[in-house]
């Protein structure tokens, strides 16, 4: 039943990263066959921004590691923008190499992640991807800067919001199209999904330039993606089935799933131009590939038959 | 971290529903002194709401058929109150004889739904409930009325908004104190959620006296439940790690576990009185009792070890 609530959007883009940072999580290494497949199947169901692989150097991902058979395969799926992570300068060269013209950075909101994911600190990894950025956008790309434990980190907790505010304008400054606001261990609530949107805004980073990236590992990244439709945001970041474990947090409490996030968007009358049916039908034939029920309860609910 | 969000209640009261609605839509039978223990430890945790059984023909359900025997068990916790659920007149009497002084009765916003739990058609089942809430009134009892299949049904779909309004406002004119807007399916999305509110607000029906209570079946219950807060609601229904199946939807998919719930209420700064911790102990415990995990996200990423 579609009953819209006011001041939503009346259109969002979902940003599908299962290919990515939820095959990169999972424990099994995917076939690159079943990969590509994946990306069709994601494709065929309507999404139309499927992040595609990472870049990053294949010793350490090895779930990722075959980026560059990967995404020759995929790359003429018609009709969808097809962005591509690369950890820095040498990654980039792989990525452009191959025709990629969408780009992703992931950058840190905290010192501490900065330290743990690129051994450098948060104003060393900034200044790496300063580079990064200039020479994607000098190639013509499209750039998205991932910014993650934007609500809450492992070993600091809360993450005082100036902070984040400051490695968010950093990337728009470099050039970045588009911000991706990580919640990467799941934390956050409404209230500071809010706070951060009003911040930005007030340092003139504009709400059509800013992505929502929520996991669900205490069952909050729905509601938290509601108040950012709330706030006006159009961009929502979700993986196909709720791919993607968290090292943080056990089983099956990873990115928010797609299918959880369309049945909401559904009922509010949010255009995505994805089918619900085909996407659940293929977060099932990945579950059967990976060996395990997806934690989707869309996806529980609407397959036929037990995983 | 705490963000508080601008025109949410201060407070919130958590009407616990794990140890009725959640074991009874368990498969397995718990033995009574388990669940005794349950509603203690639930009580030790700071709710001060819990539904404790239901006095329903032994036979229509085996898992609460010990209500005789586990009312007086719990009775005498102290600092909280333990509605009882009763389909009937002769429920009623039981639950009274026993010294239950808050009662629940359970109508159906659909004609179907009606039929199929109690034989009868919707205004039928009204009539049925009309002697039951002014005995249970005059004895001096609070009166909650469940208004299940709110937001849609398995056979009729869509419900028309009209009749659940006629439904409520039916109980609410017999004297019921509170009603609980159910989404027993799991269907619902904020925009329905809203609609109804303001529908029953325009008849009358003071949000003060409205509880929400919604379904995981499809991951949609704490976006709904912070639609309801915005709107005012400040009880909330929900069930100690997640207890309770769903007759429609497979595995792990009841009832907006407790512990998700209050994640969200607590990093928005909204009372509660209840410790986090030791409700994450106990339905880790209840889950050993019932020898699967639970379906809590918030339960899992906080249990010391895989359960």
């Amino acid at each position: 039943m579609v009953v819209p609530a006011p001041e939503l959007p009346a259109r969002v883009r979902i940003h599908e990263v299962g290919a990515r940072d939820g095959l990169q999580n999972e424990k099994a290494v995917v076939p690159t066959e079943v990969k590509a497949e994946f990306v069709r199947r994601l494709a065929d169901a309507g999404l139309t921004t499927i992040e595609a692989t990472s870049f990053v150097r294949p010793e350490w991902v090895p779930q990722l590691a075959d980026a560059e058979r990967l995404f020759p395969l995929v790359r003429e799926v018609s009709g969808v923008e097809l962005p591509v992570l690369v950890p820095n300068q040498r990654g980039l060269e792989r990525a452009l190499a191959l025709g990629a013209d969408r780009i992703a950075v992931f950058a840190s909101a905290t010192e501490t992640f900065a330290k743990a994911n690129l051994n450098r600190t948060l104003d060393e990894s900034l200044a790496l991807f300063e580079p990064v950025v200039r020479r994607a956008k000098d190639a013509g790309a499209w750039v998205r800067g991932y910014v993650s434990m934007c609500f809450g980190d492992p070993w600091e907790g809360a993450v005082p919001l100036p902070q984040v505010v400051r490695v968010c304008t950093a990337l728009r400054d470099m050039g970045c199209d588009e911000l991706s606001l990580g919640d990467t261990i799941g934390v956050a609530t409404p209230g500071q999904v809010r706070q951060l949107l009003t911040a930005l805004n007030a340092d003139g980073v504009t709400t059509a330039t800013l992505a929502v990236h929520f996991h669900d590992t205490y069952g909050q990244a729905l509601a938290n993606t509601y108040a950012a439709l709330e706030h006006g945001v159009s961009t929502v970041d979700a993986s196909a089935g709720g791919l993607g474990g968290c090292p943080y947090a056990k089983s099956a409490t990873g990115n928010l799933a797609t299918e959880d996030l369309l049945w909401m968007l559904r009922g509010l009358g949010i255009e995505t131009g994805v089918d619900l049916s085909r996407l659940v039908a293929t977060s099932a034939w990945m579950a059967g590939r990976l060996g395990r029920p997806s934690p989707s309860r869309t996806v529980r609910a609407l397959s036929p038959k037990e995983q």
